[in-house]
């Protein structure tokens, strides 16, 4: 049973502000509770689920906080997704450190403002082994629910900071700085390397000149018809695939 | 000034019922208006549009049905967009022909739910000069507003077309046919082909059997890290990017 204070909570949730003060955020659907409640370093607060849910997911919720069971038709008054499915978790947001780098790629991304590119980029970063993505401070929150959502359960694995980016690449003058821009050289296949940043733009503006200044290269994807622009995370899939060392 | 009856008429097209019925979808925004307004083979039955814009783009109207002027108060209304851009304009569908083929590579789309999904293929198979796409008849409708926006003009070039996916690849023995699966031999580098056809599957189940079981290769992108999946557009992005004569 929800209770009116309950199904209050979690609507607030949908935005950043009541995100930030709690340090929590909403994740939704069976797939990616599963996954969120398998990693280490993400805390449950609290699972909603229907009855359905909770016997087929016992074993998931062993040892955790007693899960509130709901209806359906509940579901729906707390639920983000146009079709809500069985379950809506609040967690502990994960708190990383620039301190300690995770090495290998490091994707950088400046003022990506869709919640459903954002959530690509980061289940592309994650199919490619990336483990870490620094985001300027004006990109779209990765704990909005919709970036929750298409990131389809990779926010477990990737970690996610924002920061400046000028001083972040500043601050690394050891690890080279790719930016892909409509304008650099051609991609090419014979520069697989382990450790690089890859720096991406904002879906109309592209990356700022301030940033795309400091990278030491700027690629492009060769195009062979007439649409003005790739998606981001379909350049940035890409460029990952052809650049990264195997 | 908009009428009443005008209000519902545009928004029923937000329903593939009517929009079949009539023959006509809505394109909003500036950048895709003008991109069909410049499009040959797409006929327009209306645009309605704010003072401001049609100031700026008379000389893409000229000779054309006169544009109905309204307030951006209400646009809003009849625009699909959370954050409405200026113009609306209703076009004619095309109507394109399995009789005659572009050649070069053609998109095999089974089953694509997402519109979101959909528009980035779209546009990714314009970048890349795909000029068809088939699709099965489950997959999501190319007028739909959402898939309208999201393939940013792009529908104004390739030509989507659908059918019975299985009837179309059984037609056409003498062109290969690769489809993209997550058990299939490693994408390589080697096999760039000017002519094929690429078939990829739905979001979540992916490509039916019935039909994977006609492609000569099954083919899948290496992974490194830990996604259960890529999604579907950046999977073909890299893909065609690999395989396509350049």
């Amino acid at each position: 049973m929800l209770v009116k204070s309950q199904v209050k909570y979690i609507q607030s949730l949908g935005h950043k502000k009541f995100r930030d003060a709690d340090g929590v955020f909403v994740a939704e659907g069976s797939k990616i509770v599963a996954e969120l409640l398998q990693a280490d370093h993400i805390e449950l607060i609290q699972i909603y689920a229907t009855r359905e849910w909770l016997l087929e997911n016992q074993f998931l919720l062993a040892g955790m906080k007693a899960p509130v069971e709901i209806e359906s038709k509940e579901l729906e008054r707390i639920s983000f997704l146009t079709t809500p499915n069985q379950v809506l978790g609040i967690f502990r947001k994960p708190v990383f450190s620039f301190a300690e780098e995770p090495g290998g790629v490091t994707l950088l991304l400046d003022n990506i403002q869709d919640p459903g590119n954002m959530g690509t980029l980061i289940r592309t970063a994650d199919w490619f082994g990336v483990r870490r993505i620094v985001c300027s401070t004006e990109t779209a929150d990765v704990f909005n629910p919709k970036v929750v959502q298409s990131s389809m359960g990779s926010i477990a694995r990737v970690e996610v900071l924002y920061t400046d980016l000028k001083e972040y690449i500043n601050g690394r003058p050891g690890t080279p700085c790719y930016a892909a821009a409509l304008d650099g050289e051609v991609l090419e296949q014979n520069r697989r390397m382990s450790k690089f940043m890859l720096l991406v733009g904002n879906e109309s503006r592209g990356i700022r000149q301030e940033l795309s200044g400091l990278a030491q290269r700027r690629i492009r994807i060769p195009r062979k018809g007439s649409a003005e622009s790739l998606n981001v995370a379909v350049a940035t899939g890409i460029i990952l695939f052809m650049m990264q060392e195997v």
